[in-house]
C-alpha cells in the first residue's frame, strides 16, 4: 500500500467527533486559526477500547488536565462531557477493539502567542480500529536507534506533556528510520536515557530492572505506572534512576511499554543485540505475563463500556 | 474589545487561500489529519506588505526552504506557484499595508510520527491589515521579562526553524504577561540569551553592538539580516558572540527587531530600566533611522507588486 492508499484506509476506517458532532473522517476540519495548527498549542490522549469498553480512560484523562495544568491550558468542558461524547463516538463506530485520540485545543484566536487571548477550547476525538502490532515483534523484538542529536527537555521546570508539539519526535523517528531502524529513543540535556518517540523505556540488569525517574524528562506513560505497580506487588527490585546510552547497550534486556504496544521486547539498538527472543527474555516474559493479567482482570465500569 | 470580538475582527478582515483556493477567514479549514494540527509538522513564514508591495519576500523564500530542509520536509509545490498565490491573495485583498502569513505542512497521512508517510503539502496563506503597533513603544520602549526556565535550544545538532512547534514560545510570553511584561526573553542551555517569543535581542554597550550568535539556539531573523549589514556598511562595532542574562541587565541600550516591530527599544527587563526613552539611545535610534531608510530605498519588483 502506498501512503495515499494509507490514508483513505485511515479516512474510511475511522469516524470523528468535533465538538460534538460526529462526522466522517474525510469532512473533520478545523480552523486554519486554531491554536492547534498555527502553534501546536494543544493537548491529546490516546487509549485503546477492548471488547467494547474503554480501557484505563480515568487515568488517561487524570494525565489529560494534569497536561491542561502545566501549560495553563483552561477548559471549559466538563470533564463527563468529554468522557460521554468519546462513548459515544466509539459506540457511533461499531468498532470492537478501537484506537481513540482525544484531542484539546486553546481553540481559535486572534493571530497571537499570548494563550490569554484564548476563551474557548476546540476539542476531536478520532476513532479508527486498533493498530495490529506484528506479533513477531513480541517474539523477536523491535530494532531501536539511539538518535543522540534529538535531546528531549527543551525545559529545565516543566513537565514534559502530551502536546501538539511532536516535531522533534517527528525528526527522531526519520533519523532511526533513515538507518534502518524502526523507532528512535532518546538522551535528555544531560546526556542520560529519557524515552523513545511514542514510549517509555526500561533495561534489565541481573534481577534489577531501571527505568529512567520522572524528572529526566519524560512523559509519564499509563502503562508505565501499571508496571511500576506491578513490579511493586511482585516485589521485584526496580530502580527509577538515571542511565547511560553506555547503560543502557550494556543491559541484558531492554524493553518498551505504551497503551498501544503494552510491553514490547527490544532486539536491537544501535549495533547491539539483546538475544534471539522472548524465550531468551525472562524478565519481559514476566512482566509482559503480569500486565496482561492485570488488562484481563480489568472489570469494565458501566460508563466506559459501549455495548 | 473582548477576545471573542477581537476574533470576530480578525475574521472580518482577513482572507485566507488554501492550496490555492482563495476563501473568507471563517471558512477556512484544513483536515484534522494534517500534520501540522496534528504534530506541528509544518513551517511557515511571517512578512509584510507597504504600498501594495511585498517586502523581502525572497529572504523569506529563502529561509522558508531552509526550514524545509533542515526538518525534511519534501516541497511538492513549485516555488513559483506559492510566491504568484502570495501575490493573488494580497491582491485579493486589496489590502495595501497587509501581514502575511505562509503556513506549509506535511499534509494529511496516517496517524503516525514517520514523516516518511507523507506525500503531499498543504499550504495556507493568510492575508489581513499589517497590525499596528503604538507609536509610544517606539519612543519609550517596550517591558521584557526575562523567562530563564524557558529554554529555547531543544537540539544540539539541529538549526531552529519557524516551525509549527511554537508551544514553549506560547508559555514564555504567558510568564512576561503574569509578570505584567509585554513580553519575553530567553536563554538557552547554556544560560546564555538567545531570542525572544518572536523576535531577536540586541544589546550596545559602549560603542559596540551585541547579538547573540547563529548557533546559540535563536531563529536567523530577515531584519536581523539587514542590521548585521547595516552594521557592516557603517563601520560600526558589532559582535556576535554569547552574552548572559548578567551582560544583558547592564547594557547601556537593549533593542529588538523582527519583520513586523522592525526595531524596537527596550525600556525595562526585569527590575533593570535603560532610560526614559529614544533620546537617550543614540545608537538605537541610529539603527532604526538606517533600517528605515533601507525600507524606504526597497525598489519593488515587479513580481512582488500587488497594485
Amino acid at each position: 500500500m502506498n501512503n495515499k492508499d494509507r490514508l483513505d484506509k485511515l479516512y474510511k476506517e475511522s469516524i470523528v467527533n468535533i465538538n460534538g458532532v460526529i462526522t466522517k473522517a474525510e469532512d473533520a476540519k478545523i480552523s486554519i486559526f486554531d491554536r492547534g495548527f498555527l502553534y501546536g498549542d494543544s493537548i491529546y490522549e490516546v487509549t485503546y477500547s477492548e471488547d467494547y469498553c474503554l480501557y484505563f480512560l480515568k487515568e488517561h484523562f487524570d494525565r489529560l488536565y494534569e497536561s491542561a495544568k502545566v501549560i495553563n491550558l483552561d477548559i471549559y468542558i466538563d470533564r463527563k462531557t468529554l468522557i460521554k461524547e468519546s462513548i459515544r463516538t466509539l459506540k457511533e463506530s461499531k468498532i470492537p477493539n478501537a484506537y481513540i485520540r482525544i484531542i484539546l485545543t486553546r481553540g481559535e484566536t486572534e493571530i497571537t502567542l499570548d494563550p490569554n487571548s484564548s476563551f474557548r477550547n476546540n476539542y476531536i476525538i478520532i476513532v479508527k480500529p486498533k493498530p495490529k502490532y506484528n506479533q513477531v515483534l513480541y517474539s523477536k523484538g523491535l530494532k531501536l536507534a539511539l538518535v543522540s542529536s534529538f535531546i528531549n527537555t527543551s525545559n529545565t521546570n516543566r513537565t514534559i506533556v502530551k502536546s501538539g508539539n511532536y516535531l522533534n519526535n517527528v525528526l527522531a523517528i526519520n533519523e532511526a528510520k533513515k538507518r534502518n531502524f524502526d523507532d528512535a529513543v532518546m538522551v535528555n540535556n544531560d546526556g542520560n536515557i529519557t524515552e523513545g518517540t511514542t514510549f517509555n523505556i526500561w533495561m534489565v540488569r541481573g534481577n534489577t530492572i531501571y527505568t529512567p525517574p520522572n524528572d529526566s524528562g519524560l512523559l509519564k506513560g499509563i502503562t508505565r505506572e501499571k508496571i511500576i505497580q506491578i513490579c511493586s506487588k511482585n516485589n521485584l527490585i526496580l530502580k527509577m534512576e538515571n542511565f547511560s546510552p553506555e547503560d543502557l547497550l550494556s543491559a541484558d534486556e531492554v524493553f518498551i511499554t505504551s497503551s498501544g504496544r503494552q510491553v514490547m521486547p527490544i532486539y536491537q539498538i544501535n549495533d547491539k543485540i539483546y538475544g534471539e527472543g522472548i524465550n531468551e527474555w525472562k524478565m519481559i516474559s514476566l512482566l509482559s505475563n503480569k500486565y496482561k493479567e492485570l488488562v484481563e482482570k480489568y472489570k469494565c465500569k458501566k460508563e466506559y463500556s459501549y455495548l
